[in-house]
């Protein structure tokens, strides 16, 4: 008998209601075993064109800058901090979960002078508490996550552009988590960048990072650029002084992706299949009844978990709609509930990261999973899991508050 | 009836024989469409274990240290260069085409002190000339290029480990044109770092970046490593003085495939998929025999173009298995007469870079595309048109060279 090493991948089924990444939909499954074309092929720089085409319309905006970062979505979050900030200039992280203190690592690792402000997992800023701390830092660049899995807050950012612009700040966002399942307005919310990932509410795989960049985030990164010494032509100018990385230097991905079609590295096509498929899937179905759908289905679940008597974590006026945290109930293994929830019904959910490791399961409602059949079928499960846990549950009382809840 | 933009994927058939990227393996192709699985889930964490071996044995390696960097190949590049190399360390690029120049920009944008030797393209580095460089320049380490697709050389690495040693000079290689397809000894030769891509000989999408470290670039890198600080616990040391890069950091993409498990980048699921894949493709035929097949397709490709009447560039005795650069007959519109080959015939074949831009095509011979019908049919639409360009060619010339040299 052969071992595992010698077949193709065979994986068991799994419902993936963690905080990401989720099952990806079919057709973007589909989408990535279509045969490839060369990087210069009119088809393919074709489906280049319509990528930025459809991601504009998934960040709601007419920013011509909106491409793919080949990586995963922390490759998208580099290459914004590093290519807007150069050493020494001053970055305001305000950190509310893990990602917020990873947007300020990645800020210190780019020679950034970095300054963060912090509430309690589990809560966001008010737009005055950052302003203030704009107004005492007086730095370059606000970088702030929307949507922190690790504390499932969403952060409200339709203020934020407003007052960056009143203090003449450059405002970058992480979307990662909440793009396509909660309210993101680019152009109306004033936002200079924003980056995301495939792997949550966009059902694709992890490995590409949507960015879309304003003229004005454009103008800065331009005044970094240079062109390869491999591919530079005599009439080419340098402008000196370089982005600290190659690879993440936005100025080249943009002419790479642009009417000059400068080669820099070689478009990752089947990823490129996959996050256009990602997007076209949403503007089908509609960009506005994807964020509906998101609500209802984190709604349902929310009134779910309740309906099993657990206490949820966080601030629920700002939950994002595609995850929730519950507290995990006292003398219950959490690791092993979660093992019996994927090793007995196929079902993944999530713990957390720092000072919520072992406090809290994350379950998530997004992307194709954002609907009524998975929200059902995972309370089930979880009130067998935790009935077989000695958890005194409601019978029943998750899935019957979630009917409710769906209407 | 709808615009493309409203329709999946659907690219026209094409014959890849250009310098790469190049089709991938119908076997990869599969992989990509496989349903995704939690990244702590069972299954995935052994995916990536297996994907560990698989790729030891394609780069010939025990080095535990054997991983995907999540990016194309550059990302690999740069990942390996911006963790080995701190800033104000020497390090020595020869430079023998495109890619060279690329190490050499890539360890400058990390703050290294870069001191580089040249050769005219279209030629390789004698082991004496390396050697005189590295007891003059007394470089950390040593960054060079096996396969540059730019000219189609193969740098010989066989005698730079022992030289490197010699000296105490780290050896890194990039072989993201040539593995798979040309011989490979990373422990034979004594490399310290090598890494590739899967759009070559692979016969995979452009995406991932295969990597392989020994123990003394380990080490060299576990000097530099820290965790993060959304994820530290208490109890973790935070060594100081970080890499870099945090996407880049070779010390926490270790810490995420090894026993640690500490979660850093979400893993690209499917191009690891795919990656596992062309790895799999390739031990289950042989590596060897791969490497036999590039020789013999590559050898009938070259007799074939010869055949035809064209002028081979540079030095053949030093050209790669995969790859093929012809000069472009006088009189002949290089760039129209590639369009015809893809427009009729649905087959690619290359141009090149900087001084070779509009000189040469290069044809390639490399994957799943290492065959004999595709060098008999490549050769067959060259002869085409050839002779509708005005080229006086030998009817059946490059056909008939190529059934010989296959024997």
């Amino acid at each position: 008998m052969p071992s595992s090493i010698d077949l193709p991948v065979d994986p068991p089924a799994r419902l993936l209601m963690g905080p990401g990444p989720v099952n990806a939909d079919p057709r973007v499954l589909r989408a990535l075993s279509t045969p490839l074309v060369g990087q210069y092929d009119p088809a393919m720089t074709g489906y280049m064109t319509e990528t930025m085409a459809l991601y504009r319309e998934v960040f709601a905006t007419s920013n011509e800058a909106t491409v793919l970062v080949d990586g995963t979505s922390r490759a998208g979050i580099e290459a914004a901090i590093v290519s807007l900030v150069r050493p020494g200039q001053r970055v305001l992280v305000p950190v509310f979960g893990r990602f917020g203190h990873l947007l300020a690592e990645i800020a210190l690792r780019a020679q950034a002078d970095v300054h963060t402000i912090e509430v309690p997992w589990g809560q966001v800023f008010t737009p005055a508490a950052i302003e203030e701390a704009i107004v005492r830092v007086k730095p370059h660049l606000l970088a702030i996550v929307q949507g922190d899995t690790s504390t499932t807050m969403n952060q409200p950012l339709d203020e934020l552009g407003a007052i960056c612009e009143r203090h003449g700040v450059l405002l970058y966002t992480d979307a990662t988590a909440s793009l396509g399942g909660n309210a993101f307005e680019m152009d109306a919310w004033g936002l200079d960048a924003a980056t995301a990932g495939l792997q949550k509410c966009l059902s694709g795989p992890s490995g590409s990072a949507p960015i879309s960049l304003s003229e004005r985030a454009v103008e800065v990164i331009r005044s970094r650029t240079r062109i390869e010494a491999g591919i530079r032509e005599e009439s080419d100018e340098d402008t000196g002084e370089p982005i600290a990385s190659n690879y993440f230097d936005l100025g080249m991905i943009l002419d790479y992706w642009g009417p000059r079609r400068l080669n820099h590295h070689t478009e990752a096509t089947s990823m490129l299949y996959a996050a256009r498929e990602c997007a076209r899937v949403i503007v089908a179905e509609g960009r506005q009844a994807v964020i509906d759908r998101h609500a209802r289905a984190g709604a349902a679940m929310l009134a779910g978990v309740q309906g099993l008597g657990l206490t949820v974590f966080g601030d629920v006026a700002h939950k994002m709609n595609n995850v929730v945290a519950v507290e995990i109930p006292a003398g219950v293994d959490g690791d092993g509930a979660r093992g019996a929830m994927l090793r007995d019904f196929g079902i993944e959910i999530g713990t957390s990261f720092g000072p919520l490791h072992g406090r809290v399961w994350r379950i998530g409602t997004m992307g194709v999973n954002a609907r009524f059949d998975t929200v059902l079928t995972t309370l089930a499960a979880l009130e067998q899991v935790l009935r077989r846990a000695g958890v005194r549950v409601p019978a029943g009382g998750g899935v019957d508050a979630a009917y409710e809840s769906w209407g």
